[in-house]
């Protein structure tokens, strides 16, 4: 089951890169909500290869085609299957790496556990895969869209360019308009030097993508082991290439002392003179017990640089043998800015299963 | 079932800070280990309150009693339950936050979420209820013993004093020498006087507590949706108070460039001369594509200050009146040092589960 | 997590037969519910042996203690911890059945699982630990008392006695009046004479064990693999010494076709006057594509003679070498009227589950 | 989840009866089996419509298609995904059905439940969706087919005319030489003659299943909640159209005596000589406490007769209003025959995930 996530809204994935077909079943999916299949091929098209400088050159149209669950328009309650095509891998540009372990990927690790690994494109665990991630967080945005919940995701930092402000500072509706996915234009275009720079080197680069969650509901997330942030977290580092996760002032909190970091709460009127409890501050990061209190969730998660380099590697083959080789074909300098709709994804799939999750909890 | 935690050794918890009792079942426990009683009761002693200065004042023994899942001093493949009375809560310390929500505790999410709260000890929501994440720990490190794996944490930080030096660099069997566990005896005793002047000053700090294990078999860790890191993320992160997690180069390995950060792999001979294939370095922290590759695995966790502090503090009831109000009672300044027992019971959880789910993928 | 039952609403149950004591953790009950305790004690009064002339002579006094998860009378939403001790265990009959295999009971596939068993009273494998059950079955029962949901199960066979007219033509308020829980006083006496003389003979005796839910909302159960009638069926068949279950027409449909079977929707009104869809004939048991259809769920489970009979029989040990043994100690003739209690608990526990599943499906 | 089965080795179905395309994942397939196309192509074939008189005339070709999962023939550890495309239904006959709930049908508790329904050929209520089981089925025979295990299921009865021996007495070689998949070539006369008559009658006809697992390994199955017969009788209960299932002795057990149904343990050499304990009889059904002993595991499963009937019908639409209505298109008047495979890819499912579920319990 280690390819299905979710405990109510569950998303079933399957595929390799240089396989037929990639895909996946949603089930648990709401009935009744329209399903825009515009907006589904929209986000698949945010992660898609090729869409510009900073990415790989490889051209996936990466169509979606829904099979089951949606009649009239509508979801029904029954799964829904899709299935996206595999039409431009060049898997010749493997055949030097079909028994050697290249560096920092998952080829050692996948041949010792099945005996067996198909390495073209790094078979299943190659970050191809996310493409059914895209699909599943598209549908539950669908439905989170009915309900106000608005889930934004950006690069906050490539290499040493980082945002130094907070995402209330920026306008996040920005954030589609640069290539490297960055609210702050300038910052941005420095992002951009750096990774030509990098990808010119025939090198990569890591960073940081923050994510935010407006709008969340009071009550998401469950004590114990089932705690929101904690959903998020496993959510997150099982991106391809993630290496940290941390919410509210994370690691950077580990400074202050708890005078300076509790949030105080107080009691609000909003625009229409309906009075709430809210807190002052939000230090937590909107998530208290692990439990979102209906402030803004704010979390950030790292990336390594991609592993494949188009420079020369020394690695060992099956038999332990010593090899050089180098990596061809098309790769991505820097996983970032295609990142930043699979954050969203995720973010949104984990939001909308707690929310029908805590729906379980009343009678 | 968010108060269950693993998939196939699992831990069943229930408790709160001042019920009659905490305990819980550990299901899957292999059969024919032998449970040595002392063991446990000791790594119980780890956690509990009253054991230095540094901790709470408050003394409770913690004494846990095995119900079932034994037969002759060993576990007989039948769920394990366990029990740890409570006997000695003051209640009463907490009859002015009865109706009241403290800053950046989970009174207010908690409230929200049931409808009703145990305000007692912060009820559920409580650091006291780790204490059956102990014994599942206790349990699960008895079964890794048999096979070699060691599973340590240490304090790397506290506030702004933080070890910086990487944990090869220590002698980790001289953490429990120090009151706040910290392998580097100077810099234990930096942190042990700063956490002293904050307890002084009424007032409470974070940090973070590294984790090492060593010994892991290859393999372990699912595909996708099920990657080791992941899951000890979701570990680590459900941890009171815990507020971020990262493993290998983490976010710090955001600056590097891939080059500079890919770990080639080599073949090595080990003491007895046997040849194996592992990696030159270990950027990645012993897990590439989410899946074991035996070489340490590392992470580091981020705890921010305990939101109880004893100064005056502002808030609301629950009908949204504003109060002021003070803590009473037997509070830890600073969570990390017994934090660090939890940080090591999670991780021996994760990494036996895993070693049994492994299992499971071979006909 | 095969001693845990349920997906929102579940049992972690553990305890053998004559361990220190029997026990779980319900999760996931609804927080606000009164949690009447006289009620619980009395649900386990209705298992306890020694009732009658009918059950064992074992006297276990079975005192359930509450650990956790209740507050000021109501549960919270955290877990429910609770012990029942055990106190009246004579391990001493069993000391002859330390190394041989009692025939038909579970002595010789538990050693071969788990290489080790406790032979004491047939350890976990025993009916005794129904207790844990009986307790979740109550508190679910406690649940759906608010909702009007009402579950009743009852002998309706014995050997060859049997009731042959359905449930609707009996007052199942009577069940508990005769020994036997059968609601046919006449049938009763028969059952109860019957299990007298095969108890006398040193023998036991099987039977059916019928149970109905009335109230049941519409819209329960899943597609596909979480049929409401296949969760039912799995729980009454993991009850001990279960071997068949069956709903609505069950096996006596076969010989019936189609056109005789269909039931038909019609437009009623109710006592006030209220109209509504439903069924004129009610083959299908209250269950139709797996999920409720509001009518009267009813089923049959079949339970064989206890394997335990007071007669010698020949076996083999652990090494295969033959022997002749004679069970001693106190053991129920017929399994019926101890049952007819955990049919009902596990129906109570299935049905407050897929309530609360159900409130999940919608947005 | 309802539409994911299994624990380990799981299937997650989509699909509806007139939707573009059935199928689903495989996920925790053991790495390495050989996956023959053929052989999977061929069971999809045995549950295919319009495969003899006695089933529907639907032509359905039922190709299916593997998308992932598979690297040089074998498996690879990785999610399987499959496609079979609906390619010959006849929507146009439901529209009359769009807004009716037909009787005995999914019609009204879908609608109910989801407030949206797919009324075109039963949509995901329809029996055609087991054409993933049946998928699923095959591929967990190929790997049972390595370990010697084999599973046969044959009709034993059809309305009134049923096997009255047992299924040793059979030669189960001969199930597939008949349209009806009865072994015994007299009885299958009869019954395909009852069939017959019933079809044209426009009528429908229930009946049972025998299933038969025969070289099962000891110990699968697990206490108290996963018991294996409870863990197969959801399987078989789950299937469209069952109705009631039993193990071993069954309902037929509650007349006989412990001292009659009790299997003493014996010593016996097998053909080789190797000797090894195990039952002189088997009333138990080859499992005992609910863990396999290495006997045949055999079972049986009602089916009811086929909810559409080709007679006018009386009925109510989603107002209430009474309506009349004949169904029109191709349907089968008895699912036993088309069912039979379908019992054997459940039972196939259940026993590897218990297979690789029991490695799982030990270190």
């Amino acid at each position: 089951m280690s390819n299905t996530f979710g405990q109510i809204f569950t998303l079933t994935s399957f595929g390799e890169s240089h396989g037929k077909a990639l895909g996946g079943v949603v089930d648990g999916m709401p009935a009744g909500i329209d399903i825009d299949l515009d907006f589904i091929q929209q986000e698949l098209a945010r992660r898609r290869p090729g869409q510009s400088k900073l990415t790989t050159s490889r051209k996936e149209t990466d169509q979606v085609e829904i099979l089951s669950g949606v009649f009239d328009g509508k979801s029904t309650g029954a799964p829904i299957g899709f299935v996206v095509s595999n039409t431009n891998q060049h898997s010749k540009d493997y055949d030097n790496m079909r028994n050697l372990f290249r560096p920092s990927h998952a080829d050692f690790t996948y041949f010792n556990k099945y005996g067996i690994r198909d390495h073209r494109g790094g078979g299943r665990s190659s970050a191809r895969i996310t493409v059914a991630r895209c699909v599943g967080g598209a549908l539950a945005k669908l439905a989170l869209r009915q309900l106000g919940v608005e889930i934004k995701a950006y690069t906050s930092q490539v290499g040493p360019i980082r945002l130094e402000k907070d995402y209330r500072q920026y306008d996040l509706g920005q954030t589609e308009a640069t290539p490297v996915r960055c609210p702050d234009p300038e910052k941005a275009r420095e992002m951009e030097a750096l990774i030509k720079e990098v990808k010119d080197a025939g090198d990569t680069i890591g960073g940081v993508i923050t994510g935010v969650i407006k709008g969340c509901p009071i009550g998401l997330g469950q004590p114990e082991f089932g705690k929101l942030h904690a959903q998020l977290g496993a959510a997150m580092l099982g991106i391809n290439a993630a290496k940290g996760f941390e919410y509210g002032e994370g690691f950077g909190g580990g400074d202050a002392r708890g005078s300076e970091q509790n949030d105080p709460f107080v009691c609000k009127g909003d625009a229409s003179g309906h009075r709430a409890i809210t807190t002052a501050s939000n230090h937590s990061g909107g998530i208290q017990g692990g439990i979102s209190n209906g402030q803004d969730i704010y979390f950030r998660v790292a990336f390594k640089p991609v592993a494949t380099i188009l420079m020369p590697q020394n690695t060992v083959d099956k038999d332990g043998k010593e090899v050089a080789f180098k990596a061809q074909g098309r790769h991505d300098p820097c996983v970032l800015p295609r990142a930043v709709p699979i954050v969203e994804a995720m973010a949104a799939m984990v939001i909308l299963d707690n929310i029908l999750l805590n729906k379980a909890t009343k009678l």
